[in-house]
């Protein structure tokens, strides 16, 4: 594929080497002013642009709102974090001229584990829950993004949940709706999601582990191989068929 | 409830303490011959019963077959193991007259572990997949019933598999179609069972943990609580509504 | 051996349950008032006591300096909480007359993994630590003694720690002397501890995992097995020579 | 540091690239014929070499005994792996004129796992020991390097122990002697080692958990710090003091 990159942070650098690795083309960078990426020819989304197969977009709403005004027509990869809402309004509005996907974590493997973990908790009512996420030193917010979408699905299955961060002030024992939140915090772990149904005397865990944060880049690279053999229209993994 | 045990090995003993302890009632056990039973009144089961709502059948195919044969019109729950589609015929042919459950594994646990197993396997096609089970030491063999159940499951799902037992016995590089097939035993580990599924810089874990072998017979008290409000038919966890 | 119990809670009536099993003899129970105890013979510490190889206690400090002050001579295997240093200084003054044994944690596993975890973080000065424990959903208290057990075990090690409960709530990346607490809570783990030990593109992870309480009374009868070999003397695991 | 590496293979492509990162300077490359290494000045072993501070040779048996021959001066940190025994006693006969340091893994960590999985070992004589590694799809040798070198120090606290490496085909319980071993195969695991000690209603795991080969690399800038401050003697992890 002869692809563009919209924006080019440290996820397009990656995408950038995992492309000639599978012996795709990057023709071009997006990006709002002309700041120099790497080498690569630099465009505004709304100049005459080169031959492309797809655009991989892991930049930042202003810029993709610019990309989705400047009619392409070109398959879009958007992994955009931020004003949700407003991005897949304008992505479906867009969405007859081109195939579009959106999805805020790449990952394939995590986009499954939510799935998974979705599944699970509608089979397993009466098993109570508790989610643990593991990453390096670093990272500053907590609980991770991706804890935080594991529990939107556990929650959209059973209601009446809420999160517990600190079991040392609470008082009494666990109750049915709780469910304990548990960021570990150490050495360069890439990103661990592990969670745990506690039933009478048996438990069943669900886990991912990942090894890099290579698996954004290749997940939209999986999907804009994909991609481009699609029909106009508004994708996610739910319906992109992987 | 008022409860009917057939047979009377280990699994059947646990059935009537959990029973105790949940506030029912052992009204009898069926064997085949006068065989005394810890106190309890003994029976065959073509003799005339004492009233129950339900009867829990931990035996063997012979018991099993003579209980159906005895068209006592109970609710049955039915954990025998071994000629498992003679007796599956047996129990739809009864199942116009009573309410019939049947499951060769009565943890609610690692039936439900299955159904993750089985939907994770179509969902991650490209992943590799290896299982292990552990087990305490006095455990002959291996691997184990429930490691078998599970990995038939993916089997059903992605047909050119087959199982890798020593791999310091094979040459080369790991193939697609294998799974690798460990058993773990020491101490007295109840069962564990974990299902590993490894793809491009990330894994997804799915694991089972027993913590007693109570887990059979609280799971049969559990869906004889539920059976004996059902319509007759035949029933599995399938269909059965927990 | 014949044994006498002092108190009769929980742990008393598995040491008799387990001492059954393994050949032993209840020859009666000691306590300050006249209680029952399952059809023993019940026994305050000053009366003449019967004829027996070893005492083991899993009482109250109450009681246990009444057992202390009885001088009866016989090996004493002592797992009381509370009032820890008042007891060992009764105790180490009394082991001149008669073999003592103390821990406030049975458990011969949960005191070697403090060992090893003891071994571990003076190996691993670099790296980031992090505790986890898992108990059923009924445990009130958190974290578990035996995680606090462990961290004062690193703390000793590693004097400049201070423990975070709550990362949800701490801002910026994590500092050197962190260790996260995380107290887990569901259905009924008997109990699980896990330490984390996270370098620079690796992991060490020590954990424990118990299957049932008769850990600590098995613990006890181990040690009787061995103390009424021994000389006069204080012992703990430290010099016991399991 | 100023750094001479010996051999410019995969690992010493690492350490180039971390020892830029940590601010050192790759002052040449030392072969035994004139091969390029991207730009670096190349030398053989006996010429007349830069001004350096420490060599770090991830060569070959050849090469380092080349490097051992040229009688340099300089502080040696030497990983090459095979002919062990000829190359530790030439190391030990040149470590009166410069420190020189040998591991055939230089992982600190997995050094630090086989000291905590020895010293757990003679602590936990009755226990059953279990090893499982689990590596990428592409490794061809199982079980791996580093499961061997922990069941050596398994073995030397526990002479009496034989590996078992497929009980589907063993007939009967688990003996004491034996210790079963797991090579799980899959996707791009970096390198996972876990040692189980399973005892009566309780188990002890001691996991290591590698990211990156990066580990390998670290570990010998690592060392290379700290022996240029060191008298000239023959150094291993046992006795440099990280």
């Amino acid at each position: 594929m002869r692809l563009l990159l919209c924006g080019y942070g440290a996820s397009s650098k990656r995408v950038a080497a995992l492309a000639k690795e599978r012996g795709h083309e990057i023709v071009g960078v997006l990006l709002l002013r002309g700041q120099s990426a790497d080498g690569y020819p630099v465009y505004r989304p709304d100049e005459r642009l080169p031959e492309a197969d797809a655009v991989i977009d892991f930049s930042h709403p202003v810029l993709t709102k610019a990309l989705l005004a400047a009619d392409t027509g070109l398959p879009l990869v958007i992994a955009t974090t931020g004003e949700k809402e407003v991005l897949i309004e304008q992505m479906k509005e867009k969405a007859d001229r081109q195939p579009i996907f959106f999805s805020a974590n790449m990952s394939y493997g995590v986009h499954i584990l939510t799935e998974i973990v979705r599944y699970a908790t509608s089979l397993l009512p009466a098993f109570d829950i508790e989610m643990t996420e593991r990453h390096h030193r670093k990272k500053v917010d907590a609980p991770s993004g991706t804890l935080i979408k594991l529990y939107d699905a556990i929650a959209s299955a059973r209601p009446d949940v809420h999160p517990v961060h600190d079991r040392s002030r609470t008082e009494g024992a666990r109750t049915d709706g709780e469910i304990g939140i548990h960021s570990v915090r150490g050495g360069t772990i890439t990103g661990e999601h592990e969670v745990l149904f506690a039933g009478h005397d048996e438990t069943i865990t669900i886990a991912h582990h990942a090894q890099s944060k290579d698996i954004f880049a290749s997940g939209a690279l999986d999907v804009a191989e994909r991609l481009i053999h699609k029909e106009n229209g508004y994708y996610t993994y739910d319906n992109l068929g992987i």
